[in-house]
């Protein structure tokens, strides 16, 4: 593709961040009483503040700009008509179409299989928290294990916590790693007699999932269940009927999606079941529907007013422009402490790249490390550096408003007052007016200027998470248009795929490969343990 | 301070670094068959693999010879003889004091003082765990709930979960956050005649944990216990006694410590009661003694065989010499999830600072942004940017060998194959020769040369734990003194404290204050969240 350093829009951009690397922000809201007004977007109940960035309105200017010579907007049109752009896999990346409503102009196959699926999870929903569905001595089912790994995983794990105030029996527990313990810890809490078990797994072959999910068959087998008992007590998030027989699940409880679902994208498809079954048919439409909401406001509001389309864009400044290589991202609400991991997954996953979508190299920096943790533990944890670092990091907030009382102001007030802390820091000057002793002045000053967004929610419903998931998607693919990348493929995570299989076979089987000699030697102590 | 840039052995490595910025892992392997042999060091049981750095053994002479011209063997011993390392506070950093035997060269108060608490709380732990302790109703404690938030929560969190196989009853709780749904959700699942608080604060005064706590107490009295119950539900951490008898608490359960315990350094002290009182006396002992061990090992073995030393070069030369910006920290084992947030404070409220101990300016970058997550579930999520991203970003694999059966293979296997990815990569001529399709090549190649360390331990058991745990402190130690910081305070707490007390007066109180304009609106939307 193009250099896009050359472009004129990028020249631009690197012009102006130097001729303003300068800029304070404490100057920047005296000299424009309008700024924090001005530097605001709203979009589905979501409320955006990124005026405590080291930008101007200039700057937006000038992103908005880099934009549209990058096509987004024909690339934001391209994602809702199904076009091919997930290019290296030839096929669409067409996640908006799993929470659209019947009839919203999606073709009407895609509304038929979607819907299809989504009456299916229904019905299941409903025969099994109305206790219908029965386990194998005939009790009805009160524990549901969702086996899955990654985007089968990350999604409906963070979403049912967030969501957990509306949960109610089933109780849903998520099983991820290889790491036999975590399942072994996990049964020894179930009843089998009323435990159900997705085994969710696009190719229905992933290693650590069918891992877990036969140590759980193993485990139904050894109190009681028998063969036939199996299909009482499974069921499959899948495409792959004969896999999922196999297993011993009726393939009549195998619900489906399709290949134009990305992993990190599909808590909106039949692997949000965990979901459906812990919060209810109605709570996973709510969710659905606050995405939807989000869909529509991207694809249809300028791109100036676009939440995601502004999210991105501030990013690409701070990443690109102001070279910062960190994204701290600090939800205030506890029940969204699950919401770094399935963020993390989606942004480095999908833009932690160095080719270009036409396979050339991108010559700029792609998605930075995107890390962090609920805000108020994280205050008494690592802020610190945040604060005082060498480094300056910045921070998007992620702040519910709901509740009432003392409590929900102390959240409150933690949240603005750290923001405000970073941007407005604090000067020797008024160290000294304190009268700190001078050998403690510089430790308790603050140089400010640090950056951070607000992003700013009325509640933590069903609704308004749809729209905040919706949001960080959006901003992902955006940076993905900028960048030229691909968003939607992942080739990165195959080479230690192969060369696991190969260890695996040497630890099991005892041949020796070709190896480095670390690799080696440290295969020889795996082998030997006793000797370290 | 000097400035550390301008001294010769500083000079020294970035000339070298300049020099050997084209090297390549692949190619020093290559060359050099003793290599993995040579870059290794081992110290209490556990082992670090560092010859997949960008590192030859001359860059290592040069790093140990940076650590001597900033005379760290005195440092070392300065720690351990209680100096005020702790310059800002005047007072001494003498973790190592608390997990020390008796009579092993330390003053006889500390002894003293130290055995006592721990005397205490072992007297303590064997009274709740037999039964001999009992609730308002006559009943024996199931429940045991940790209330404390940053360091007084995630290192006990940290080692109960890692050495979960060790529990038994009670079940050991933590609550950390301001957010009053998590003190909710944890007390809908408790029966309060059988559930027991540690409330752990230094001063007895924290926000968050006094809401919780209060809270608790709360919840107490609704469900029928008397003010005089209180006591036989609630225990202290705490050296402020008027302020714990205050709240119905018995001094004669109020486990002390010492004003030279840093919140990041305290699960070997009284903090710990919530391990103790989780996994037994017995446990903790083995904890402290393979902390001890590691202690030993760190004070007396030359720096180049010193584990925690060279963990602690190693991450100079790639934050100072290399430019790598974040240090992520992947470990194989399922019960360690929570060791990347207790590493999080460790690493980053010691080192994430700007100004040297002496109040200068520190010239260098200092604590890296560090991050990650149990290393089988971040292959399914991140590791796609590791191994593809524009940015390097070296990691810390931590492998634990125990286990057998085909499960612990593929957890090895996976650990050691991410490690080797890392660093072969993969060619496009590689690709060529498997007959993929020219315009995926560029896509499924890999750069490699990507550094990792590998720290292996034979198993994740209470005394590895502890060695696991003090190398990672010392290791913070280390970097502190090269980069001249006092790691030991953490000034850069303070001012969003109190920024957000201010700002809770406004909220309640309703009157305005002095803020910039983005922080003026939004407390004025937290008024009135309906008009999002």
């Amino acid at each position: 593709m193009t250099d896009i350093e050359q472009t004129p829009a990028w020249r631009a951009l690197a012009a102006h961040a130097q001729a303003s690397s300068h800029a304070d922000l404490n100057t920047l809201f005296a000299q424009d009483p309008a700024r924090a007004n001005n530097l605001r977007v709203q979009g589905s109940g979501l409320l955006l503040d990124y005026s405590k960035q080291r930008l101007t309105p200039e700057t937006r200017d000038l992103l908005l700009e880099l934009a549209r010579s990058c096509d987004l907007p024909q690339a934001i049109a391209a994602m809702f008509v199904g076009e091919h752009i997930n290019k290296t896999e030839d096929r669409a990346a067409w996640h908006v179409a799993l929470r659209a409503p019947r009839d919203t102009g999606f073709p009407d196959e895609v509304h038929t299989e979607v819907h299809k699926v989504l009456d299916a999870m229904a019905g299941f929903t409903d025969n099994l928290r109305s206790g219908l569905w029965r386990g194998y001595t005939g009790e009805t089912i009160t524990d549901v294990v969702n086996i899955g790994i990654g985007g089968s995983d990350l999604g409906p794990r963070m979403v049912c916590r967030a969501l957990a105030g509306l949960e109610s029996e089933p109780a849903v527990h998520f099983v991820a790693s290889v790491d036999p313990q975590e399942m072994h810890d996990m049964l020894s809490r179930l009843d089998p007699a009323r435990s159900l078990f997705i085994v969710t797994s696009k190719s229905f072959t992933t290693a650590e999932t069918l891992a877990n999910a036969s140590a759980a068959r193993d485990w139904l087998r050894a109190n009681g269940a028998g063969e036939e008992d199996i299909a009482k007590h499974f069921v499959a998030v899948s495409t792959n009927a004969q896999a999922v027989a196999d297993f011993g699940i009726d393939t009549a409880n195998m619900f489906g999606f399709w290949d134009w679902v990305g992993g990190r994208f599909s808590l909106w498809s039949a692997v949000g079941l965990s979901i459906s079954l812990a919060l209810g048919t109605e709570n996973l439409r709510e969710l659905l529907s606050g995405a939807h909401a989000m869909d529509e406001h991207f694809r249809s509001a300028p791109l100036q007013q676009n939440l995601p389309v502004m999210l991105a864009l501030v990013g690409i400044w701070n990443r690109n422009f102001l070279n910062m290589p960190s994204l701290v991202v600090a939800p205030y609400a506890q029940r969204l402490e699950h919401f770094p991991a399935w963020l993390q997954q989606l942004e480095m996953e999908s833009n932690g790249k160095s080719t270009a979508a036409d396979g050339s190299p991108v010559a700029v920096a792609t998605a930075p490390a995107i890390w962090g943790s609920v805000g108020t533990n994280a205050q008494h944890a690592y802020f610190q550096m945040l604060h005082q670092g060498s480094d300056v990091l910045p921070v998007d907030f992620i702040l519910s408003l709901a509740g009432d009382g003392p409590r929900r102001d102390q959240l409150v007030a933690n949240c603005l007052a750290q923001a405000e802390a970073l941007m407005t820091g604090k000067s020797a000057a008024q160290v000294r007016a304190q009268g700190i002793s001078e050998r403690l002045v510089t430790h308790r000053s603050f140089a400010g200027n640090r950056p951070s967004n607000m992003l700013v929610l009325e509640k933590l419903d069903a609704r308004n998470l749809g729209a905040l998931l919706a949001a960080y998607e959006h901003k992902t693919y955006v940076q993905g248009v900028i960048w030229g990348i691909n968003s939607f493929d992942q080739w990165g995570v195959e080479l230690g795929k192969v060369l696991a299989e190969r260890i695996l076979d040497e630890l099991q089987e005892g041949q020796a490969g070709q190896h480095d000699a670390s690799t080696q030697a440290l295969i020889d102590i795996a082998k030997r343990p006793a000797d370290l």
